[in-house]
């Protein structure tokens, strides 16, 4: 007999005999016989197992505690009059490892809190198995859309030496000995002698890298971690987290918004199919209506409008605004959540002022505006930011002294506005902030699984 | 009329209208009409374009040079009596975007050295365009595998403050001025102002933290970027890499090689049936057998034998060994050759003395090895690494205790023996490994987009 996993079983749901290898959730024992729920890991759903007082060691698996690994032979029995449909009825129970009385996570309620503190155990809870599962989903649903459309994945480097987010943000990493660094004439840190010689930083984007990419294979998209050193402590802040950040040669605007649209659909809907259970979880326990609101996402043709028609929008309208709408400035939270809930879904907001946006974007004929587009999405905000890029050198040249953008360090990445430019476009999306979309889950420490935060860095 | 991608036009092979961007491989022009090579990224395959001089900028057009990009309109010509199945006969040719004469990559031959000092433009090169594009597919098939399984993805940490490798071949990261950093009284920097609040590393390993969520999902798999701060200057180490780290909860050693043959095999056959073209590219100006080589790993089963029953052939072979074979010690290049040839395919080898071996892995009966494996292929010799973990915390400890491991840090991890422990088995690929494998490529640094090795960070 060989072993077989829990959601396989309920997948077949046909009398057989099996072997379960899984974790104890519960055990209520009677006199004569008892009920296991076991847990594998493959599914959110428990299995019953029935034992009883015919198996020789039947007193001792009557004091199995909660978080004992066990194996399991028996027999599958369907129950379609039950609330579950099958179970299975033990011929053999036997004790893989043991669990303490104190372990932490009980058959109860534990606040999140609670479970922040004890982050390798807390997927072992029904809501931490449901998110990290998702999780897992939602990034393999990213992989799929991409590769099914003739996309080139690539890796961009983590440690760098230039980034276009300024080095402000940016972790130092070093071998140097800190205590006693080897010093220049001048008393600063010789870091000629440090493994890369010169200082380097882990980065905040692979989007400079990724853009010289699309320059060779067209469609390009990177998905790795990347690093903010900021001091922040809020619910969607932390230094490490996961992007993805596609760049298509030959696409503007309009094409990019295309593709924001299509890929956050398929990616809804790739999880809905895989994760069902998951997202029924989600939807009873963490956000009531999470279900309506990622179907109507499927079904809605996202509104599209310049950030000037916004602003006008929030100008008119009755509301007392905390931070007054204003052409120049960026959307607050409020304005956010009127505009999406004015237009009843998720909307792109266009043609920014330059002065608030990044220095590769594209500067649209007004010379006031450059063609970047952020999507905002009901009770989540900002999703994906993106733009067209500036693809003229001497518009990017004057761009980036007008913001005093060093040079040197990116000359190879001028390199793609000398050599065949192109119009190109691209945008990032924080891979956390879709889980938490996806999810309902409100904190951000909530949906990595080791969460690096200030003051945060154990396991 | 809608742009189509090469790859896609190749693929419909018919009659039709089409549009076209790309870049220009080659352009040939004679007196009345002329060829451009033109390549889009979507293929590795050049789209041969005939224009003559009925368009109105015939001139222009014969001087585009290599690099420049363009925009196409034509007719889809079927050539089947020709070398390319089709043709596109151009109604319309547009400059995109310039590309001066001392553009760097002409059509001829570079060496891969000349083209690692422009790491942001040699994937615009057949050869780079091959290899980092299986580099992207093998990506997904490593996904795929995993995923249809039910595996589920983690994404472990890359910054930490413990990890199992040591901390001295590690890159520190800190927030701190590295000029005049916080002092404690005794004049050791003081890491509670970094932002931490502690000293802190990025990783070279996921494994710790993935043996904590394979103990609440059953099967797990990590994909991320590592990090060594070695200073070795060779063909096959870099300071960042990726690395896929599966970690498999009730599963022993022999369990363990069965999952690591058969993703190898998918994997393999995953590449060669999605770039048939790149696959025939390499096998024909990389590595001469490439193809047969990969083929024969499909239809060959692993052998599967003893460190010691290895060390006991090395010896009674009549070869001369550089290093003498010796049960206590490692396996070195010379012997994998002769193992791999001997067996004609990939060798599994067990068992391994325990002195060499890491503290986490399961200690054997005989109290002198360890469930440990390696598999070694032909030609790339050591592609994967794994064990079966030591599950009993008492014998953990003491191993933890005479190889000097620290338990403060992991503590954490340790709970996975406290709590339901069971017995359990990983292993670790280095990716970059698996691409140089899959392409015959010799070099670390031509499988990475951007290699970061001593000395070397530029972009």
């Amino acid at each position: 007999m060989k072993r077989i996993k829990i959601k396989q079983l309920f997948a077949e749901a046909k009398e057989q005999d099996v072997v379960i290898c899984a974790w104890v959730r519960t055990n209520r024992a009677q006199a004569q016989f008892g009920f296991l729920n076991v847990n594998d890991g493959s599914t959110l759903n428990n299995l019953q197992v029935v034992y009883d007082s015919a198996l020789k060691n039947f007193e001792a698996i009557s004091k199995f505690r909660v978080g004992v690994s066990v194996l399991i032979k028996g027999k599958v029995v369907l129950t379609p009059e039950m609330k579950q449909p099958l179970e299975v009825h033990a011929s053999e129970v036997e004790m893989l490892g043991d669990c303490p009385e104190d372990y932490p996570i009980q058959p109860k309620r534990h606040t999140r809190e609670f479970l922040r503190e004890m982050a390798h155990l807390r997927p072992r809870t029904n809501l931490f198995n449901a998110v990290f599962r998702i999780r897992s989903v939602a990034a393999m649903a990213i992989h799929a859309y991409f590769q099914e459309r003739g996309y080139v994945y690539v890796h961009t480097p983590l440690i760098t030496c230039a980034d276009c987010e300024g080095s402000d943000q940016m972790f130092k990493i070093t071998t140097l000995n800190m205590q006693n660094p080897p010093l220049n004439e001048d008393k600063t840190v010789d870091f000629s002698k440090d493994l890369f010689g010169k200082q380097s930083f882990i980065t905040g984007s692979g989007q400079l890298h990724g853009e010289t990419y699309a320059m060779a294979f067209g469609d390009i998209y990177t998905f790795g971690p990347t690093f903010r050193s900021e001091n922040s402590n809020t619910q969607t802040h932390a230094n490490e987290f996961w992007m993805i950040e596609p760049e298509m040669a030959f696409c503007d605007l309009e094409g990019l918004m295309d593709i924001e649209e299509e890929m956050l659909k398929y990616v809804i809907k790739y999880v809905m199919d895989n994760c069902p259970s998951e997202i029924d979880f989600c939807d009873q326990f963490v956000e009531k209506g999470l279900k309506d609101k990622l179907s109507n996402i499927l079904s809605s043709s996202f509104t599209r409008i310049s950030h000037h028609d916004i602003v006008d929008l929030l100008l008119k309208s009755d509301r007392k605004w905390e931070f007054k709408p204003s052409y120049e400035d960026d959307i607050a939270k409020e304005h956010e959540k009127f505009i999406t809930e004015h237009f009843n879904g998720p909307v792109f907001i266009t043609n920014w002022p330059k002065d608030i946006k990044a220095w590769y974007m594209k500067l649209n004929p007004d010379g006031k505006t450059v063609a970047a587009v952020d999507l905002v999405v009901p009770q989540a905000g900002e999703l994906m930011g993106g733009s067209q890029r500036e693809e003229n050198l001497d518009v990017l040249l004057e761009r980036m002294e007008q913001l005093g953008v060093e040079k040197d360090g990116v000359d190879w990445y001028l390199d793609t506005r000398r050599f065949g430019g192109c119009v190109h476009s691209g945008f990032g999306m924080g891979f956390e902030r879709l889980i938490m979309y996806l999810t309902g889950v409100e904190n951000i420490r909530d949906v990595i699984p080791f969460p690096r935060t200030p003051k945060n860095c154990k396991y």
